[in-house]
Parts: structure tokens; sequence; C-alpha cells
């Protein structure tokens, strides 16, 4: 059956494979994070994609049956591209899509017009699939749940380098959204594999009455339920997990073992 | 007679063109930032030196008569790799020899056992480039100049972000040298060139007698010696600066006017 093949631009994606194993303990993973080339975040739509089809396709060689793009960057960028490289068997799960539409599933007065925030990385906000999501929904629902976003780049960066838990990741958040910005919204989506780590310093910014979103649970429960829709859901015991990075630093290996929540072994795979 | 080529991982080398382009007036510039695989500051030793050979190769074949290693994560880390690809006919200048023997020249008492503080990327740090060259130089004029260092990653990119003229690049300084780091300094080294952006916030954290070196004015009289030196002075009118970068996007074009301090136009080249 293959494993699951989760990438990211680096190690933030980790956070998605560990709720992937936390839910699916009997599916077997196969993680690429793209540590050479990250971040995405700054990267144009063009290199974004160039560098996650690559990613995919080495996926796909590697026997997976099912693809998570574990990165918002990727996900807002090349989503049809990575599709269209893996053709039609392969299921592929984004960050965007399960997320909005958990929105429309958990708000039970949408109609009065709620407001949704999300803060991401540049190129997340800029390519416009959230919002184009939402408009989507909005019109099959007929409701009007209305996007505020906002980029906040530094914050992927500073979580990177170990600071959460800290005074950083509140100071960026502050400098980004100080004109009020938490105060417009009813619900807030982490719109980056690595913001669940500063879950709790967006939370103690935020009015008490907003509902942070969990990324990563909601991706791992849309990947179980599109497994068990195709019928390729493990039933035998878990194989093996393998952590591939296309550039390794002990501080990625550092790193990781933060972002997956224990220790892993990270091997080097360069993709050409 | 050709360009001077300047390369850098992104667009913090543009300080360094700037500091070229004022004392040189004269000569033409090509600059290319790496804007495709930065930052270099967290990535190996071995990324680093596959990414500047191929930069470096580019910019000779491109008619450059000198190169300016305009970064100093790849400074620390590809010098050698660097001079080999370009051959022995074509001047290499790096971020760390002239600052350090700068150090050496400005200050008259080092006997006494003075201290210099460098911050700067990991790469740069990890690859103990300052220190060996520190240590040769001891050797060599028998004194006992001391190196402290100290790695402040997220400071690049906060830069990069345009936080500057702000509290955070404070802050995160504040974070990495909380144990009085710059209590022990007599001089500090600006080991990145995006940190002159930031020099006002350093100064400001800095007790009074402590010299803050200026490392693009340095590199760019130490390019205009060698190629006085090498008599290969340009005596023309300029004739153009070119402005590559790998990746072209909107943040990039503001950014490089923000580091060059002047309206420039950016042209994607992509290498292979």
């Amino acid at each position: 059956m293959g494993p699951i093949g989760i990438f990211d631009s680096g190690i933030g994606g980790l956070t998605v494979a560990r709720a992937a194993c936390d839910l699916l303990p009997t599916e077997s993973i196969l993680y690429f994070g793209d540590t050479a080339h990250l971040p995405y975040g700054e990267k144009s739509p063009e290199l974004i994609r160039k560098y996650s089809t690559r990613i995919a396709l080495h996926l796909v060689n590697s026997g997976c049956k099912a693809i998570v793009v574990a990165c918002n960057s990727a996900s807002s960028n090349s989503l049809e591209q990575v599709r269209d490289v893996v053709g039609p068997n392969i299921p592929v799960i984004d960050m965007v899509h399960p997320i909005v539409e958990s929105l429309y599933n958990s708000t039970d007065d949408l109609g009065s017009n709620k407001s949704v925030g999300l803060i991401g990385t540049r190129a997340t906000i800029s390519s416009g699939l959230y919002k184009s999501a939402i408009d989507r929904l909005n019109d099959i629902k007929d409701v009007k749940l209305e996007l505020l976003s906002r980029p906040t780049p530094l914050l992927a960066s500073a979580i990177e380098e170990g600071f959460y838990n800290d005074t950083i990741p509140s100071a960026v958040l502050d400098a980004y959204l100080e004109d009020g910005f938490f105060d417009k919204v009813d619900s807030m989506i982490l719109g980056c594999t690595h913001y669940p780590l500063v879950r709790k310093e967006v939370i103690s910014l935020l009015p008490k009455s907003v509902d942070v979103i969990d990324p990563p649970a909601i991706v791992a429960e849309a990947l179980k339920q599109k497994l068990e829709a195709l019928g390729i859901l493990s039933d035998k015991e878990k194989i093996q997990n393998r952590f591939q990075v296309s550039d390794l630093t002990e501080n990625f290996k550092l790193g990781a073992q933060r972002f997956f929540g224990s220790d892993i072994d990270l091997e080097e795979v360069v993709l050409s």
C-alpha cells in the first residue's frame, strides 16, 4: 500500500506529520523537508511550483499512496501542478481546503457576517487561495464569511530559530498586527505549519471569544477520511516512518525534534 | 576590462555594492543575488559551496575582472572553492580577511588583550574562518586579540523583512546577547551584509567606547587596493551596473532599493 508522503519547505510540516501519526498509527510516513530551498514563503509562485512538483514526484516514485502538501506556501501556489504530476490515482491533501471546509462545519451562525483571520507567509497570502476557497463556499452555502488576511513573514523564521515560549513571537505579531487586526476576527487560522508552536502566544494576544483553528489536526482528519473513502487505509502494523531533508545540518536535527515532538532520524536526500 | 562581479545569497550584499560604487565610481558592477536559495546562513557548508561556485562561474563567464564574495556565510564556507573555480588570474575579495586585517591596522594597543565581538549567521560563526584568520595574524604580529563570536541568525531575516529603525532588531539582539556579550568586547564586527542597516540599533546597545566596524567600506577599500595592485582599475567612464537575482518578487524589488540606497532594476537570471 505504501507510505503517506508528506512534504514541506522545511521542518514545520512535521507538525502535520505528528498529527497524522497520532491519528493514523498504522500508517507509515515518508516525510520530505526541502531544507536546501527553505523558506518558500518569500519565493515566487513559479519557483515554489518547481520545487513542489519535484518533491511530489520523488514521493510518488518512492511508492507513496497519498501526498500531503504540509506547507501553506506550497499548497497555495502549487496544488494544481502537484496534482498534475502525481496523476489522478494518488490523492493530494493540502493545507488550505480542509481548513476552509472546517470553518463551515464548525460555525453554526455563519449568516451573521462572521470574520475569519488568516496569518501566513507572503506567498500564502498573496496567492489568494484561501480567499477563493471561502468565496466558493460562501456561494454554495449562501453565507457571508469574510476573510481578513495578513502576511506575517518573520514569524516562521522566529519559530524556526527556536523563539517560542518567548517574547519574540509576541513582539513580531504585535509589529504586524498592531492596528487591531485581532479585534476584528471571530476565528483565526494559523496559516503556516510552523505556527502551532506559538499557538499559546497567539491566544494570549486575542480577545477570549476568538476560536483558534488547529490546522495539523484538521488536515490529518481530512487525510484519514480520504484514505477511508478510497479504501486504502492500512490494516497492518505500521512499518516505518522515514524523514528526509534536502540539506542536513545540526540545527535542522534539533529543530526536527522540536516540531515533531520526539526524536527522529533525518536522512539527507538530494533531488535533481 | 569587464565589470566587478559581486554576489550574495540575496540582497544584503547590495550594501557592499553600494560601498564599491561610492568608492570606485568609474567601475561597472555586475551583482548577483541568489534569492532562489537564500538564506545561506542556515545551510550546510557543502550546499553553500555548490551555490557559491555556480555563481562565481557565472560571473566569470559574464566577463568579470574581479569577484567580491559579498556574503559572510559564503566567504566563510566557500572561499577556497570559489578561488578554485575562478582560477588564478581573477582576484577574489571576501568579507572576512579585509575585516580581520583592518582590526590590526586600526587598533594601536592590541598587546593588552583586546577582545573583538562578532555576530553573524550560524554558517559564518561555525565555519571558524574569522577565528583562524585572527589566530594567524596574532601569531604574525605577536599580539593576543581575542574573538568572541555569537550566532544571531534571526537578525538577518528581521532586517530582510524591513524591521529596522524598529524595536524588533533590538529585541532580537537582546535575546541572543542578554548574557552581557556586548560588555565584554572592545570592538564589534557586524558579520553579515544585512547588518549595516541596524548599525544604529547595535550602537545603542553597546557601551560607548566600543568601536563598530563598517565591513562594506573596508571591503570596498580592499577591492580598490587589489585592482590598483593588479593595474586593472578602470580609467574610463562607468558603463553600466547590472543587478541579477535568481528569483524575482515584488518584495525583493522593495528590499533591493532599501539595501542599495537608491532605485535599481533587478533582472531574473536562473543558473543551472
